[in-house]
């Protein structure tokens, strides 16, 4: 893993979680610029809300606080309030103002946060900073997560290596426009905070902003960015590394999440091509990607391609059914609209096999293209999500 | 059951599925009104577009022939030549116009009729036609149902007595604007055509409408209204008693295929009360009865509000969630966008153990009201529909 100058990690168990690490810390050692990018939701969770205010106030941030276990989202003016206390006293033991802290906050939506835990834990979680705690941090912010989610890359420009960590998490809720997934991305680069913001935006609406597990937006999606600016300042030309580097950072951790589904068991790219639009080719990527009969036909590793075509048709998008060819990888299943065989659809139900796979619907009308990354729906997916909480 | 006057019932094992009834026909005596609400999929199964041909071109019918097992969808002009090889030929059979005929099909995309087994089967399907046989016929167009689907009212209008019969199929495939669900409503009521298109629609749209099994549109769903006017035409002041009968049947058949969702355990009345406009309260109702983890959460019988709030936040409707009060029957578990408590939540918990039970939104904000009728998302549902087709 490449680590960015600048950054240390700690994470500890301060017990709103039963067991494990449930609280994490980013500290900047100093002031780093930091851009944001936020669940669409109407209800939005308090620590999106106050994360969202600091932003508008500030560029300059010290550290990033995010507890795992409670959301503190449908709290009211309380749950806001439980947020700010933390930040203010994250803030006094840091020596900085309130106002450098950003929050995060994922788990179960409706419930008030133990702020005295977290409070009581906040001056070990301190002492545990440290450049090497990034597997720790990563492991804290987990919920129904399997696994920790880190990605880095180092890129050279004009002769200097710049670092790019990324860390996230998110299994379920995760929808179109982010869902319950949190992601923060450090990198010691220095760059003018307008150009970052952009950057973080496009590159989330390509990678983050592409994936589904099963359709719903979380209330407390968050994507941090913190840039400490060890290095020097480049150039706008080197721009494009940078973003490339950062682009690759995103999709690898969108692939885990998506790889992480509750119960999933394959990553599957569905990719739209030779579309009138780019949005278009999105628009119908995401209504495949998110339908359950397609979803439990990936489970079943069926090329049941009606399924597709019949979500494409409810997708709000015009097309002509009697153009459109359907491969699964590399194998063709439809040609002009028909089904080509039961020899291909055994080649194609092995391809399915695999834990990885694209499927690719050729519309044949224009010049452009668009992806979603989905997973399939399991009985495991019910079992995750049908628990009663208590 | 009341069966209106004019119309006998068929149904007969041709061989397109393994075993049972897979060929359906409704007979009328004497040429009867027809009006039709079709799929919005952009891809249409042949028997949708050859039925909405005969329906431009006519109105009155002698037959509505139906098979399950395969859907005759996406199988381009060779199968709209297949659908209307066997009108023709049943047309002959009872000496009426192939354009008499009304065609449905439901079953597998993507695969040809097998023309010869329905035609061959046409003669003794002929043969069985009985007033009586309304039940064989129900049996027949199922496909992964549990149970035959039909309702029946009868009014009295100016001392008249006017029977209506509805039949339907659809368990899976269930979504907004119908879905793989066909649906035949006969009545021997006597109405101008317009009248009786505009009464179709309009309660279609308030009941077949508002189910969702699974968010999937099929490229198949049909409803035809027949009626064969054998009593007299009745004044437009009772036409409210004749559309209030139908909604009546057809309530009660969209109930049952929600009822009937593939693998559902609940059946579950989403309704949005005192919003801003009924566009608003249908779009918020829709959302959360496709959630999967609203769904999920209807399985495992857990009161969980947040993810009711949490769908409501995604669905483009604004709106003030610390205004939010949300039910579950007449429990009370959110006020003011607040969670009510723990002791509510287990009384809630108890009502949702119900087969049937309704969760209601009031969002104190406007007059307006709507309502969506869906089913929990269990294990069965995957299983149904993640087996390999052969």
């Amino acid at each position: 893993m490449f680590i960015p100058e600048g950054f240390s990690f700690g994470a500890i168990a301060s017990g709103i979680k039963k067991k494990g690490f449930d609280l994490g810390l980013i500290y900047a050692e100093k002031p780093a610029l930091g851009v944001g990018v936020f669940t669409t939701n109407l209800v939005k969770a308090a620590p999106v809300l106050l994360g969202q205010e600091v932003l508008t106030r500030n560029n300059k941030f010290r550290a990033i606080i995010v507890n795992s276990g409670c959301a503190n989202a449908c709290t009211g003016e309380a749950g806001l309030l439980d947020a700010k206390e933390i930040s203010s006293y994250l803030a006094q033991k840091l020596n900085c103002s309130p106002e450098e802290i950003l929050p995060a906050s994922t788990g179960v939506i409706g419930e008030r946060l133990p702020k005295e835990k977290i409070i009581k834990a906040i001056p070990s979680l301190i002492e545990k900073l440290s450049p090497e705690r990034y597997q720790d941090f990563a492991k804290a912010i987990m919920t129904t997560d399997a696994f920790p989610k880190i990605a880095s890359r180092q890129i050279e420009i004009s002769g200097v290596k710049i670092n790019i960590l990324g860390i996230a998490k998110g299994a379920g809720m995760i929808a179109p426009n982010m869902a319950t997934m949190l992601a923060f991305l450090l990198t010691d680069i220095s760059l003018p905070q307008e150009r970052l913001a952009k950057i973080l935006k496009a590159v989330v609406n390509k990678t983050f902003n592409r994936i589904t597990v099963d359709g719903d937006t979380s209330t407390n999606d968050t994507v941090y960015l913190m840039a400490s600016g060890q290095k020097k300042e480049v150039e706008k030309k080197d721009m494009t590394t940078f973003e490339k580097a950062l682009y690759e950072v995103c999709y690898e951790l969108a692939s885990f999440i998506v790889k992480d589904g509750e119960g999933a068991t394959k990553l599957v790219k569905i990719s739209v091509t030779n579309a009138k639009s780019e949005e278009k080719a999105l628009k119908m990527a995401k209504t495949i990607a998110n339908s359950l009969l397609v979803k439990t036909a990936l489970f079943g590793e069926d090329p049941n391609w009606g399924r597709f075509l019949a979500a494409m048709g409810r997708a709000g998008v015009n097309f002509d059914p009697n153009k459109v060819d359907i491969y699964v990888n590399k194998i063709k299943i439809v040609e002009n609209g028909l089904g080509i065989g039961k020899e291909n659809e055994n080649k194609a139900h092995l391809e399915m096999k695999k834990p990885n796979f694209s499927i690719t619907i050729d519309l044949k009308e224009g010049d452009y293209k668009a992806y979603y990354l989905t997973c399939d729906l399991s009985y495991d997916y019910v079992k995750i999500n049908a628990e009663y909480r208590t």
